[in-house]
């Protein structure tokens, strides 16, 4: 059986399955994908995904694509590791809701930030030629009009309705940590690293002025548990090959 | 056992969880909500989903919102049942694949097509006092915008947006027509029924300008064989209580 995971840096998507790598013990090739140098647009990275996006998961040669369907899938191929997904229906209806406001009403809102500040720097400071050559190697036309979105800059009213959209997910999550102590019950799941991977590990420091530490202490507690987690330490761990200076999610460029 | 189901008209959401019911046999309570009332904003209904929005799935008291979350949640709870979920697990990481491609991509554009000649006309039609009214009951915040932009109508960029990925989607799912008879593979799943009751099943008379018919036979092929399913006919032949003038989505109100 061979397992490889091909991914950027351990943070949002790549992060995002990495973490259920560890927390089952799968042992896994790791593969980089340099995306500082577009290497998901590249022949050989898109003839394995033709969409050009990481993360992917080569299974035995069966490729997956999409952490949402990556995460269930390595719970429906490994079922004798430990589980990331509750036993009952029920409850994998609740991680599975979860699971869909991240993906549809979260991830890419904080995305378009981390975009407005890193990426667009990167966008911005390549030449006109150039970026016209990348563009057209790009394989979904949203990803490129979210390239020339993030060259020219998104506006202040999209910012701003991505930031609401944060705002509201910090206040639906809070509200469900007085409840449970994990997002889809009392067990950690698929939800958490959802959740965790796209907004709760770095809301705070990208969003100051959210005062999220006065505000969301119960989600507060709930990251520093995520980040705790030695399964979650090996990912975090993975290598980062962010210029220092790019490093915008973690607040230090804003 | 008792399974009720709390649904609209047999289109979109509400077919979508419908269909399912009906593959698989199962026996439901019907509870008709009615949306040209707005019942789904009534203090019973948020009682029994706080985000007052249908369909729901009342399973001997527990609650399943979000259908692609109820249809994986009837394959979960009733593994008696026919399959409407691949066996394997690459099969069922295919079928998700898929579900998340109408859910994030697909879903909200044939919406606000629908919703444009629809709701539209509905919200243009309420006194101002009375709208207004009608907005401070809606939970969702994303659904109060949604109807305050089709009142005021979607613009002409956002339509052909729309359009754009409607238009893109036909293309990949003649593609994934070319090589498999059902979108996740060679069975029909919960893959089929979710593109069938979003886009499927009307995009041919909501947008003849796209010539569905002449570019995407397989698409018209596939679309004849879901809708001739007997579980599709009778989740069809469910009541329609909307008015005939605002029949939008079969094209004849544009």
């Amino acid at each position: 059986m061979t397992l490889k995971y091909y991914h950027a840096e351990p943070l949002a998507n790549s992060l995002k399955s990495m973490a259920p790598l560890f927390e089952k013990g799968l042992a896994f090739e790791s593969v980089y994908v340099n995306l500082h140098k577009f290497e998901q647009h590249e022949p050989w990275f898109v003839a394995i995904n033709p969409e050009g996006q990481v993360p992917v998961l080569d299974h035995d040669g069966a490729i997956i694509t999409q952490t949402t369907v990556i995460n269930e899938y390595l719970e429906d191929a490994f079922p004798d590791t430990p589980p990331l997904r509750p036993a009952t229906p029920e409850g994998k209806a609740r991680m599975r809701y979860w699971n869909k406001f991240v993906d549809e009403h979260v991830m890419n809102h904080v995305s378009m930030h981390g975009w407005h500040r890193m990426v667009g720097v990167i966008a911005r400071g390549i030449e006109s030629g150039a970026f016209e050559e990348i563009m057209a190697r790009i394989p979904l036309p949203d990803q490129r009009a979210k390239w020339k979105a993030a060259r020219s800059g998104f506006s202040d009213e999209q910012l701003a309705h991505a930031t609401g959209k944060i705002d509201y997910a910090l206040d639906k999550v809070e509200a469900q940590l007085s409840r449970t102590s994990w997002l889809a019950g009392d067990d950690y799941t698929l939800a958490d690293i959802n959740f965790y991977a796209h907004c709760g590990m770095m809301v705070e420091r990208m969003f100051p002025d959210l005062n999220v530490a006065a505000r969301f202490p119960r989600l507060i507690d709930w990251r520093d548990r995520v980040t705790a987690r030695p399964a979650m330490q090996q990912a975090l761990a993975m290598p980062d090959h962010t210029e220092p200076g790019l490093r915008t999610w973690s607040g230090e460029v804003r």
